[in-house]
């Protein structure tokens, strides 16, 4: 731990961002074509390694199973529109219509409709029934409430996701959500973040999660980090999180996966997660932003209409491609925003490195700015 | 000491602003409802920890008043308009309806008025009528002059405030304000400030102050800093006087309060000051932003006229809300300047922390940059 | 190696830019006259420490010659238009007139020709007949395929270069090329890059190289360095270069040239990375900029037009002067991009230093930021 | 010394800006009114701590007159243009009236004349009249050439001054300037830089010259820094000179004065630069911006003009009112450019220091960027 000091009285610690590495080739370099970018969890195998974010602006059922079809997994929000209407596209229209000034406002207006267990149940099974892996999220608050409904539809992973999610949450007025007994009673893998910091990781590992999302509020439609204060650099947060894998490997036999969530836009950024220590990325804007998303061009998080504290807003996304051309190719433009994972490919290549997994070991070095 | 070497004949200390700092959430969360935010001084309780700035467009006596029955503790300044005029609301217009080029002009002439001692007990009385606790400041310069009609008054809470005060002014042409004296002799618990050094946040404590004011012209209305060349990063400077508290707090058993002052605009700027060891913080054009604000949409400081070496100027400040919505919310927009409280609650609550005293063990990450 | 720590699980070095550093004067100055900017590679003697790069926008086999006259080596890229087409004069026009909205297509479709052998050893006798040292480049993938047609043109010096080149590639699906069987087999010199680390930059030394490219994709008209995320601060990659090559001298006996390849504008950056350890330079973007330059008023790269994964595009370049000016004066306007090799004579002057050599001694400095 | 490593066969140095530090107060503070600005460099004492900067747009026979009279120094440039026309005010109109695009030829022109003996010797006999101190410079090039007129004129002191000045100039083609020859032959107080370095400053001093200029290129009309790639971080330069001056004091009991160049533009600059060491400043484009400027709100250099390697231009200087104004006050804008001592006096009166020579010794902190 490089502990530096704040001031006479306070410790810290020095982290670094994505923006502040780059990978460094060495003395081998291998074939594009020979580089394995497959990543497993839980025995589901999937082309590339990558979550499409749990965004409504993101993953619809229907665009789950098209996801599905490229090597991925799509995670559907299950307190978002689709678990709210019977059918959400007149939503999406009046969202992707409204000028800025009522964006919000319609926001809060089309989830004020409260979510509907059958619905959670029956939009899974629209997902399994293309014969793909299905994936989905609820809040810590809600995930007793739908419990049931997602183990009826059988859904294949879990994901429990919050701004900031722990092992232990303390409340004096409600029951929380005790990760470890819902794990264990549930007979459900399941994904638990975000988490930014190394004993947040090791102790949501130990509740017997597959895997944890490192990131807090650090997506582009959000503000959290700024509203709120906290946050922790997404380099070091994910190198940390890769050293809480280790520690529980060698306790439990389980490798646990980190997933890094949060500011996923460029090749680039892929390329240093993963070298970083990730096992995995979830792309939520970098998706927004393909033809066809069901943010129709927009892309929104459930903190962009909070009552109290809205934390981000509807943003704009630039077209990048189609979801093949923004995933494998070929890219149109030169921003690095297409072909996320042939840039990956590349990289992975030009350090020669064949699996994730040993792209972990690259050489990385920091810019001193 | 972090000491660092400017040259070869010359050391000096890393800094950190709070820009440069997040608050790491580890492995425990806590019901936001359950984080207990209120703060006392001197047997003052108050339900959010906050003083509102010595600034008359922050400050009247009525906005005094609506600002203690919103849980915090307005300082009237006592050397500012109501103190020199019986009605300084025509001035209030006179400086909002000022074009640019001769606001600084309209301010000189506002306060060339001078300050009446019988205007300072009434100003005191008439906050004091509403029963609230009455807080209002003097410069270190003045105090002597005016201790007398403070007294009378039976103000409960004195700010002596400067943009530099120390324990120990020297002065070859004048009895200077013997601190340590004056709190003695006179009975009024008394915030000195302001300071930016370990030694100078020590002595001040020593002096028998109750808490101190921590920062250097880091106002947003203030070009002290750079005119000057002095001040110090202000994560660093909150640390070093908490940490001149811990060591006041051993030495004499009496804990002195640590308030941050300037620049605090952001929910989470109020996260990391309380996190680098605030007990407090001073909120100036924060609530200058907010509907009814004396200032009428703008804030300035008492350096923006200093006749020979003006240091700042009259500010426009976007408006945030009302003073409510600025502090507890909700927040109409998400852009961190409304629901200040409400964000500081869910850092607090995200990162497991119940009291502003156990924030301050709260973990803290630098980006490098 | 300054090693740091990225988080828990994982370390990092620090890097410094050639913009992060200055050269520091100290007690010595020495008249510009007296300096030698001379620079031999091979035995080829050049007035000026420089190679202009294999970029069909900068070097022409007409341009070359004029190069070679003013001291310089000018690279022509082999897999460029010149040996595609045997009059491509038209193309060039047609890349400079085609709006930015249809460049890429342009480029794309210039490139779609095939190379051709017998225009490879045209290309390079056309130099040669002019009595100028010819240098040429080549990829890696294709170095096999063009080797005897290079060679049977008797070129001076083969440059194989690629965004990253090791020294050892690993391919499954087919034969890469061996260098350092390469070397051994054919008789020609060949200098070999990108590389940006000392272990990569040994090894390719190790395989006979007479000179190593430093730099991965960090030219002007290149995003290889955001759409890939690998790569590493210049003035780092340079000093480890240069401690690669004092390693092989200690080893070898062999003094293998370190070249900087990537950004290098104004005439501070030849200074930065001389005195980093560089022996030379690769001069691009700042030779287009030259009147009567290929590119007439444009320059690319060779990934711009990539069908998967393009990184860069075609850029205007700023004019700057005729290509003596650019070179060695006068400038006409102070922005430093003209009279490079008068600036870094001047620099050389006020750090006391006369050759190339010598000043890879020279103090540098970082500014803190 | 700090070193760092830049890469495997570099080590550097960490240096430090004037930008990056600020000046902390402690524990004591003074009357404004007690503090003493005043220096002495070989008898000649002044009230304000600076030197007139030896630009024609800065100091005219005339200006100097003036200059002195607000107790500074004014360093007349004795291959300005007042030696070289007997009537440079024409030349100083149309330097102003010129567009941009001319200036730089209209620049050439006016400095093509030869500089005159005679005129050398009768500007300074000009000055003298008016019985101030006199202060001229030369470069190190013509020194020898104009010693006689210099001597003759009974100069009081001596600038020699050129980008970068050693104690040791090394040609072949001529006979160097030998300071220390020259120091001891001539019975007249020499001040020399610029310098950037402890050894540079050391050896400087060990000429026998009473006080040298610290920085390179630093001033704001200058692109050296840029163009060539040499410097150093100001606050680290004047730091390092201060030490040299301590060892030369030792060595041989002599003070030399250390006097920092280059971007003093505001309060806080002349505050650091003092805090690092400075004994003294020098005011350049900050008097240029003074009501009846030679200049005529135009700044240039000498290097603006150079033949083959300009390094920066004529800039427009925006206003800052009257040269009284700028130096002791009062200031009309709170930008911090004028009142320029009453800032250094108000920031040496909140950290407690009386005198300059005190004043290096307060404590200073960087900010982590």
């Amino acid at each position: 731990m490089a502990e530096i000091e704040i001031g006479i009285g306070k410790s810290g610690r020095r982290g670094y961002a994505l923006d502040d590495i780059t990978v460094v080739p060495t003395r081998r370099t291998r074939d594009p074509e020979d580089i394995d970018l497959s990543w497993a969890i839980e025995g589901y195998r999937n082309e590339l390694p990558y979550l499409a974010s749990a965004l409504d602006a993101v993953v619809s059922p229907g665009r789950a199973v098209e996801i599905a079809k490229l090597g991925g997994l799509g995670v559907l929000n299950l307190e978002g529109l689709w678990t709210r209407y019977e059918d959400p596209e007149p939503w999406f229209e009046r969202i992707a219509a409204a000028p800025d000034e009522t964006a919000a406002g319609v926001l809060r207006q089309a989830y004020a409709e409260p979510v509907k267990a059958e619905l959670v149940t029956e939009r899974i099974r629209q997902i399994a029934s293309a014969g793909v892996v299905t994936c989905a999220s609820l809040t810590p608050q809600r995930t007793a409430e739908f419990a049931k409904a997602v183990v009826d539809a059988e859904l294949d992973l879990l994901v429990v996701q919050g701004v900031v999610v722990s092992a232990e949450h303390v409340s004096k007025s409600q029951e929380p959500l005790n990760l470890k007994r819902f794990i264990r009673e549930y007979d459900i893998p399941v994904i638990v973040g975000g988490c930014t910091s190394y004993h947040a990781a090791l102790h949501l590992m130990r509740t017997g999660a597959v895997g944890v999302l490192v990131g807090v509020g650090s997506g582009d439609a959000s503000t959290t980090a700024s509203v709120l204060g906290i946050g922790a650099p997404q380099a070091t947060a994910i190198a940390d999180a890769a050293a809480a894998r280790s520690r529980h490997l060698e306790e439990t036999g389980v490798y646990a996966q980190v997933i890094a969530d949060g500011g996923m836009n460029k090749g680039g950024d892929l390329t240093k997660a993963i070298a970083c220590g990730a096992d995995s990325v979830v792309l939520g804007t970098a998706l927004a932003a393909s033809e066809g998303a069901p943010g129709r061009g927009y892309a929104w998080g459930m903190t962009a209409f909070h009552p109290t504290l809205p934390r981000g807003t509807r943003v704009q996304v630039e077209p990048a491609g189609t979801l093949e051309e923004i995933l494998v190719g070929p890219a149109r433009t030169s921003d690095g925003r297409a072909n996320l994972f042939g840039a990956l490919r590349a990289a992975m290549a030009m350090c020669g490195y064949q699996t994730i997994r040993e792209f972990h070991k690259a050489d990385v070095v920091t810019r001193e700015r």
